[in-house]
């Protein structure tokens, strides 16, 4: 009683045009940010996988040497934005009205940044567990941010995401007796997706294992 | 400590004419939904908000006079029509490599249904809550399926998902006592947004309150 179909999309030129001038407005992005020796991570993930909680949990570990900015991508407002800046370090908030960012929008994240005294920049996306895979940043660490209560079929239904990625982290883990997920099943997609790709398991609202995120965020800036 | 910028997007007019075939494609839809006297629901929302959950549940709560079919829409792979065409009815399963159902792809997906002997037809659309709100299909209810493991500020964050909502699902009700999520503050943001919107809130996977969908479904089928 199953049919499946495959639809092939049109290509458009002006699709293919926009996707390469990302990657080369991504590159120069790269570039600034290494020759001020900042180490970036864009963290992707669906809408209320607990991105921005994230954030207001780690940056409060990190140590005095490593500060931090922070490039808020959002379709519409500033609530995320505005929970951050209460850390006391410097937001740009960016609207997207899209589904993305953009290495062009970073761009302009990063000239409203005090790029001289920072050492990371985190990006958070827009929530999306589709489009921001398609458009580098000139990040160095791409970041998916899962949550046990989305299941543990996704990295298999949305794979591109999971194939960029540097590393996974499978939040909400406080909430597992609650929920039908296999953390052993979602490990399984994951390699089936993308076999070298590191997941940390953690809750940002209870604080469980957060120090082993901490610890990756600060073994990239050494 | 923060600074927002909004960024206009360039719209080129290939996107302007991809909307606009699109919105005649999804005219075309509506009309031979109507004539064959089909209603048809467009579930959308972010990924693991449990839609295909919903309807593994509703389907069996249908009466016989009401025989539906199913659209389903995936980036990729087919376990959710897998899931659905155990409950005995007719699935397409729709890989759109891309991060939303068009018109032109429910067309496809209506040429292999059975539609004389249907009168109600579901689409699952892909789990995203950006792009799936730009393009109409020609489905009579927008259905918009949030889950409170995501947060009570998403109708303020994706303000358009809300507005072309006809009715919004508050799924995962069972697990409140877990989550930090209010739903008066929920409420309040939906009013914000689209003043008139129905809301349902229901659990999926415990049952509760899950007949006040179903009798919607029926009473739009009268």
């Amino acid at each position: 009683m199953i049919k499946s179909l495959s639809v092939n999309l049109k290509i458009f030129r002006i699709e293919e045009n926009l996707l390469a001038e990302n990657e080369r407005l991504a590159e120069e992005n790269r570039q600034i940010l290494g020759k001020k020796g900042i180490v970036a991570f864009n963290l992707m993930g669906g809408p209320g996988t607990g991105k921005t909680s994230l954030l207001e949990k780690t940056i409060p570990r990190l140590p005095e040497s490593l500060p931090c900015g922070i490039i808020e991508g959002d379709v519409a407002g500033s609530l995320d934005g505005e929970r951050l800046a209460r850390l006391g370090v410097p937001v740009v908030q960016i609207n997207t009205g899209s589904c993305h960012l953009d290495a062009s929008m970073v761009r302009k994240g990063l000239e409203h940044l005090p790029l001289e005294r920072l050492k990371i920049i985190f990006v958070e996306n827009v929530g999306n567990l589709v489009c921001p895979a398609e458009f580098p940043l000139g990040t160095d660490k791409q970041v998916v941010v899962s949550a046990v209560t989305e299941g543990d079929d996704k990295p298999v239904k949305y794979p591109l995401m999971f194939q960029v990625a540097s590393l996974c982290l499978l939040n909400k883990v406080d909430l597992l007796p609650a929920v039908n997920f296999s953390v052993e099943k979602f490990g399984q997609n994951i390699r089936q997706t993308n076999s070298s790709l590191k997941i940390i398991s953690l809750s940002a609202q209870s604080g469980e294992n957060l120090n082993a995120w901490v610890e990756y965020v600060i073994s990239q800036c050494s």
